[in-house]
């Protein structure tokens, strides 16, 4: 059975969405960040990064959201969760992912996690004060050029909306009113009446 | 055909190296970050983000280095650049692009795209001076963890190689000695030799 270390509040929230969207059997392991958990051999062992979420397999361990996600979606393809079978549908799917890893999450990082990028505390400042103006840029530009509605992709869901869910219930956090971003909003209320995201949430916030 | 759109020195690159791998028939479109082209309406008609990559299909505009090289990949089954038919295997490639472009090319970037994160130039220099251990620390962990060899997947060369052989590049800059990683100096090496990496670099530097 599939095991996914998770954290609560973290990127994890998307492939445990996903992997209740496929209804694959699984065991949900949290990883306590707050005693630091992440960062003791036990679990370096699974992830050397010392991140969530790692999804183990049968054949090995998985890590990084756009792959776990990926990975979810060809092992059930009866659920449709990415178009394999186009690989233009499949490459905007993983674009769409990608964008989201390497830039919003990444913006996001920089209000909780800028000791990752400079040692001095007047620069983690700085950098934490930049973080609402840059998530409100990656909002911006999702909602004008990527999201199409009512799902990422449009008509059908896909491993882009647990994905972009999960960030957007950081907004709050990161002081961007999603109620700005008409389609964004839309999405992010459709997705709450999901049975999984419901599910998901009720696990990680017991 | 396919159109490239790249700037000499970024991650577009990879993108490069690959349809020459592929032999897709393609253009490669040289945008000037000197004069700001990427910032200008007919640019930002083809990319909204004012980034490179892009590349141009018959379908639509693709951008993200990892899924401009999934879709090259599969697209080209026949030069067997991703293993499409093994769900694990393809996440793991997958997996260690996602690395490279959320936290790989992230980390270099704070040499050169500080104001991305913060807007004072204290700020700025302290997120630069952090890039050297910062790339260390990631070639560390890929040579440790992630890096098969001869190529980074094992046996097989994937669209793993021309990604990591493009962050190689920057290395010097980042003041990181790749001879102090056995495994990556002498994928670099390999890479060096190949024709697809030398013509892109070829047009690249022209």
């Amino acid at each position: 059975m599939l095991k996914l270390y998770y954290s609560p509040g973290s990127c994890a929230l998307a492939s445990h969405i996903a992997l209740l969207d496929a209804g694959a059997p699984h065991e949900a392991i949290r990883v306590s960040f707050a005693s630091e958990e992440q960062k003791q051999p036990a679990y370096l062992a699974i992830n050397p990064k010392a991140r969530v979420p790692s999804l183990v397999t049968g054949q090995g361990i998985l890590t990084e959201t756009p792959a776990i996600l990926a990975y979810i979606a060809q092992t059930n393809p009866d659920k449709k969760l990415a178009p394999f079978g186009d690989a233009f549908a499949f490459a905007q799917v993983q674009a769409f992912n990608s964008y989201l890893c390497s830039t919003v999450h990444v913006a996001h990082a920089h209000s909780r996690r800028g000791p990752r990028w400079a040692d001095d505390e007047s620069a983690i400042a700085a950098m934490k004060r930049k973080v609402p103006q840059n998530m409100a840029d990656c909002l911006g530009l999702i909602e004008k050029t990527m999201l199409k509605g009512p799902w990422v992709m449009g008509d059908s869901y896909t491993i882009c909306d647990p994905y972009f869910y999960t960030i957007a219930t950081w907004l709050k956090g990161d002081e961007v009113d999603i109620a700005k971003f008409p389609k964004a909003r839309d999405h992010f209320a459709a997705m709450n009446e999901r049975p999984s995201v419901r599910e998901a949430l009720r696990i990680q916030q017991a």
